[in-house]
């Protein structure tokens, strides 16, 4: 089998499964109890906090537990949208954030809220002027990705996040799903009060995830109850998942530090090979994110390709899984500005640091070899 | 070690964890993934919601994946209010619901819903006719907890239920986490629209859980995103958790079969043995839940208790995990009616059809040392 759908999801690294299962069987209670089996669970909890606030270089009381990058993306922009309405009800965003942040926005214009959508130049990049004009004195909040899941693009997040501490009464989110164990992103003294970080796309557990919440910023919790997790996002902890976590952003930070070179060669690689191929036209730039290459094969069903390789072992996707059911046009790669029969015909091969130049090599070989065969269906 | 506070949490069957292993490692593609591999995870999501909804006599399309029972019951009730906010903005519920229910009541005050919050008699039993009178035009959703978390109570859904038909404009949403297991509830043509779950008060895994929810009843989701979960709950699923929770939910069930008198059982005779110590007032109704026993020591804290019998590896806890940090006293046993000596000394014992009788018999006899011993601290 040759997987190259990482940016769907990844496959759990056994060490992060072990942990969870040990962690579930010998720390069970629940962290409130006040008896010493809560206790020692409440300690473990904390002590994953650090850990992860060590990692990220933030403080203990930044980091919240959440259920993956979804729950994140949630809580952060309705999280904001609720509590500081007071202040204002417009926030900025662009065309091409996930899912996730951009129905969340759609469902807050239900409510009343208005959101400006900024475009994206040939590349998928948003401009920071553009950022900078949106701003009214009814901005509470701009939400930019790090990196975009369907063609790998980078985002300014740095730049916005200078212009957004020149306007202290606004915050900025920040989606790091793609980006996290590919680049490195400052959280600390970066203008950036809220980033989302999904387990699952970093080798660990579907069902977790991690929000850093700047010290002082104030959200409304979508989930109330007991308190837990600053008052945030109430329930249960779920310290295994939690536990878990912790492990797979050690490992994939150590991977980051000792293989993005290598992550880097094998996209590299294959950007190269696919421009040889006449059919194909690369949608992601060349300065995006080392795991994502995006292409269209225009008049072929993407769908078509992708049954084509999966019969070989071999798994890539079209556009973001999260919307892949719907096999209508990539609104990602039309933001960028291309046509429909570009924005149709879509693939995108995601890689993890598992993924070996020889997989590639054969990817390459089949892809042309299904070519072949498939030139007859293409329009 | 023997533990009595499985309503805050239980520990983990050893298949659970098996079963979330092995559909980590197995089936790790993401459901919306066309490929494949993507096609395997999503046919065996969908055998898992088929496998709760007959375990549960309901729907396939009735079952939402959650992360626990504080989302699905936040999901529940912000999901209705803010969703059916134009026909009305008034809310029923009672004074002894989980704080997931209780706070999330709350926060919708804070945008402008009305919110009766019902009395209970002695027994922690709220009155039908209490509920039906409450109902106004304006209402749009009553949420009656099945079995009440601190002391026990079964309340009378099942007839609230019967009064809701009456009224198809509003919606029917109950609390079932505590009653999971223990106590049959039937969903089908019961008047009940939304119903909680949460699988890791029935030995299956932290950030586990299902939602209820009644074909064709519209909830605005807490998160949007890929549209996962008949778009009620975004987010990538956590199918190994899903798996997890049918293989809780079918081995519950068999134990609630075979073994629900032998629990009874064991909830008699420590009824009856608290009985005969003086300085012990049972705060559980007589036709409680079978798992759950509460009491009173006036005049004692209750973590002195928690402490000295922890230190002899006995747990139990103080009102619920959820609260428990918070030493003041007991919202439920007070909205009893009992006065705050006794509310502030209650004690829990929760059990699992784990325990055995041997294991009763033990706390009894410490419990009784302990007493003896504390005699002196007491007021
Ligand atoms: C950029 C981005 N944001 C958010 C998400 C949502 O994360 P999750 O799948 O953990 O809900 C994803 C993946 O689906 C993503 O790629
Ligand atoms: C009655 C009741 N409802 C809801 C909850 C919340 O469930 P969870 O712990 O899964 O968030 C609990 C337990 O804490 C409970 O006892």
């Amino acid at each position: 089998m040759i997987y190259l759908d990482n940016s769907a999801t990844t496959k759990p690294h056994p060490e992060v499964l072990k942990s969870f299962e040990q962690v579930s069987t010998n720390f069970f209670a629940n962290p409130s109890s006040i008896h010493q089996l809560g206790g020692d669970t409440e300690k473990l909890l904390i002590k994953s906090k650090q850990q992860i606030a060590n990692l990220l270089q933030v403080k203990d009381d930044e980091i919240i537990f959440t259920s993956g990058g979804t729950e994140g993306n949630n809580i952060a922009i309705k999280g904001i949208a609720l509590q500081h309405q007071g202040r204002g009800k417009h926030i900025i965003t662009t065309e091409i954030e996930h899912p996730s942040v951009f129905e969340a926005c759609k469902s807050l214009e239900s409510l009343g809220f208005q959101v400006t959508y900024l475009p994206v130049n040939r590349d998928g990049i948003v401009s920071v002027e553009d950022v900078e004009s949106a701003i009214t004195n009814e901005t509470i909040l701009i939400s930019v990705m790090h990196v975009n899941n369907e063609i790998g693009t980078i985002q300014p997040v740095k730049e916005i996040g200078e212009l957004a501490k020149k306007h202290p009464k606004l915050f900025f989110h920040v989606d790091h799903v793609q980006g996290l164990g590919k680049l490195d992103l400052q959280l600390n003294d970066s203008g950036i009060d809220l980033c989302t970080m999904s387990g699952h796309k970093i080798h660990g557990l579907k069902g977790t995830g991690v929000l850093y919440c700047r010290s002082g910023v104030k959200l409304f919790p979508l989930f109330h109850g007991g308190e837990q997790e600053f008052k945030v996002r109430s329930g249960t902890e779920n310290l295994a998942g939690a536990v878990s976590f912790v492990k797979a952003l050690r490992l994939i930070k150590e991977r980051q530090k000792n293989q993005v070179q290598q992550l880097q060669a094998l996209s590299q690689y294959l950007r190269q090979e696919l421009k040889k191929i006449d059919e194909i036209m690369i949608n992601t730039p060349e300065n995006a994110a080392p795991h994502i290459v995006n292409f269209s094969i225009p008049g072929l069903k993407p769908e078509v390709m992708i049954h084509t390789l999966g019969k070989q072992g071999i798994f890539i996707s079209t556009k973001s899984a999260c919307s892949s059911k719907d096999l209508d046009e990539s609104r990602i790669v039309k933001a960028c500005g291309y046509d429909s029969t570009r924005s149709k015909s879509a693939l995108r091969v995601s890689l993890s640091y598992d993924n070996t130049m020889e997989e590639i090599r054969i990817f390459v070989s089949k892809l042309k070899e299904a070519l072949n065969q498939l030139k007859d269906v293409m329009e």
